[in-house]
């Protein structure tokens, strides 16, 4: 691609013809607001002015998907069609350079509230090179986190700490020894829990780091846990220090609640694996015609500096079905500007055999599984959570079936037993 | 208000009982996933869990708002009701202390992906004073942005630099100068343009408030020009010095492309009113029932310490329609947390007329009046332009009629002649 030119593709539904509509979107954000202003002479739209790139008709449908857009003058209500396509627009590089808040203000910016448009998702961005000069993106990745966790292949098995807010600092302990002896490779703080009264960071950092010390100390294995240290963007620092300094190996944040900024900031001297958890998703995305796609937001969050990014899970408890999940975790495993790799973390329902269907669809197991129930609720106890897991993995990456791999894998015939409905 | 809880209000649809509905949002936003977790024991939930303070029953709809939601066991979807409803959730302070960030995991956090609802809208939230003794909020507001322009009463008339995008250094000089003769309260650059390297921030700061402090040498008065210092973390801090050294008067900031944590912090050392762009809205809020209002939205921004924010203005070229703008503006001119004053800025198609109707909604001149067109294509020139804008207000705040007003004041008649449709 042109180097001086960032490129953004948009899913749009208007009732003014496409060729109208995309021109307005360019203008919009670049030169113009469309109707050419004084001073917006040939020269300068030429060099500053967005352009549209291709516009590829799709389907029509009779009713506005999103309230508030206008029709074209003359045409009547009841009469309208609008009208659904891909559209890619590009930008020059050189008008805002390559800063991560002004490309925000650029490629999605004002667009979503144009009264031409009854729909518009942003659902691809390009970026030139420059991006990678200025962001250098994720510090640990997937080679990183391994390095750290001695997890040469296969999944990171991993669980959250429940409940999710209201524990207090002294029942980390006993909880975080029981995970850690019982050989989980991962723990992560709810997103709900950042630095409660009750439980604050600096002393569940302690208390955390203490008992997976000294389980390392016996084991060989030192568990990685990813501290929410989200809060106001000073504390990040002071976050990051702490459990840096009492050698946990990960801290994680809210990127929506800390921001794409603040959490560019953290990576600039972040010496720990970014977790990044995507809380608040659901608000950007959950409308098909509204918000951005995760292709997008991933690709944002890797040039923020984010090592590990959830992705929801297959067969999840939440709105978004197997094929939207399976493309975030293609997604995220994709390179992107030449590298950037990330490792997604897949949650919500997990369990043994999830690994199944989560293989089939993304051909790889450079992930994090997360589970709950599937883990601390498996009747033989927590190893034999985690150890069903890994076996869930090994039948998967094998290809072969479960039911099989079971006969000689006790841990995972048990999982099946109880958790297949 | 109980000072120890948090009150969030929601605009929701859901297929299933309300009471159940509103039961799993306040458990996956606090102790547990409405299934009860092991540890969450009846007193942990007493005291960290969210509680339902109210739900009102509203209209129902045979189709879902959004996709992706599930139904209850047994309900065929041919027979689905969806029923919408307020609900407000109380949340304990201390689950995370005045946090700015985790308040947003934790009121909208992962709501809105829950299989349980076909549409959810944070509405509105109510915070305990403890969140005013963290934020300071406005620096300036209302008053400090009147002292120092000399705007006793009425709006602040203003404009924005266009082009958008594409001038280049010396070509703000002339520009400036001649709007700042014209007896302009009020110049900002467009939320495209932050630093271009045609026209980097720091150059574009010295030409133009060479300008600005040229003709206040003249007139005794000072224009308030907003600068856009959008960029990364680090940079805000870089770019505010620069303004405040060079004699500027304002800051702005794309609050949702710096993110609220990234405005809090440049609020924190901010000697400058601070401007807020609200760019991306559309995408927090164009679905009826996704995201968030503009009540929730202004008031995070206050928290964060904008002094002025964009609300769109009526009659605007976007998709919002008056009511909607009218209620934003409002919002923001009500006090919050016993304070917090802002000032609304209104843009889009706004010229003389455009003064009545909106302050027949709003009740208020406390605002800043930006035109494009409306001042620079007045026939009379942009120092006619300004002065029609001015008379326009004034015969609002008068309750006189525009076409009695204009008989004494003959700017706002060729205004007339001009701009009406």
């Amino acid at each position: 691609m042109d180097r001086n030119r960032i490129l953004a593709t948009y899913y749009i539904e208007t009732p003014f013809p496409l060729e109208y509509a995309a021109e307005a979107m360019a203008g919009e954000q670049s030169t113009g607001t469309f109707v050419t202003v004084p001073g917006e002479t040939p020269e300068l739209k030429e060099k500053h002015g967005a352009k549209v790139v291709s516009v590829t008709e799709l389907e029509a449908v009779r009713q506005p998907s999103l309230p508030g857009s206008r029709l074209p003058a003359g045409m009547d209500a009841s009469h309208a069609t609008y009208r659904r396509a891909i559209v890619t627009l590009s930008f020059p590089l050189d008008n805002i350079g390559p800063s991560l808040p002004n490309l925000m203000s650029t490629v999605a910016g004002n667009l979503y509230e144009l009264g031409e448009f009854s729909g518009l998702k942003l659902i691809d961005l390009e970026l030139p090179n420059a991006f990678a000069d200025r962001y250098p993106g994720p510090a640990f990745g997937i080679e990183g986190t391994r390095r750290l966790t001695g997890v040469q292949s296969g999944p990171l098995v991993g669980t959250i700490i429940k409940p999710s807010i209201g524990l207090h600092t002294e029942d980390y302990g006993p909880l975080v020894r029981q995970l850690a002896e019982a050989g989980i490779d991962f723990i992560k703080d709810d997103e709900l829990c950042a630095n409660p009264a009750f439980a604050p960071l600096e002393e569940r950092v302690k208390v955390v780091m203490e008992e997976i010390e000294r389980v390392a100390d016996r084991t060989g294995k030192k568990v990685m846990y990813a501290f929410n240290i989200t809060g106001d963007i000073d504390e990040l620092r002071r976050n990051h220090d702490l459990v840096l300094k009492a050698g946990g190996t990960c801290v994680m944040v809210c990127v929506n609640s800390v921001g794409f900024a603040g959490t560019a900031y953290l990576r600039k001297y972040s010496q720990l694996p970014i977790h990044g958890h995507r809380t608040q998703w659901g608000a950007m995305s959950r409308s098909p015609l509204l918000g951005m796609s995760f292709t997008v937001f991933q690709k944002l969050c890797r040039l923020a500096g984010v090592d590990h990014l959830h992705t929801n899970g297959l067969n999840n408890k939440f709105s978004e079905d197997n094929e939207t999940v399976a493309q975030a975790i293609r997604d995220s495993l994709k390179p992107f500007l030449g590298g950037y790799h990330m490792m997604p973390v897949l949650s919500s329902a997990q369990w043994a055999a999830t690994a199944v269907p989560t293989y089939e669809a993304v051909h790889s197991a450079d992930v994090i599984s997360l589970a709950g129930g599937g883990i601390l609720a498996h009747p033989g106890g927590i190893a034999a959570g985690v150890r069903s897991m890994r076996q869930g993995w090994e039948a998967a990456v094998q290809g072969v079936a479960l039911e099989t791999y079971a006969q000689s894998h006790p841990e995972l015939l048990r999982a099946l037993h109880k958790f297949s409905k």
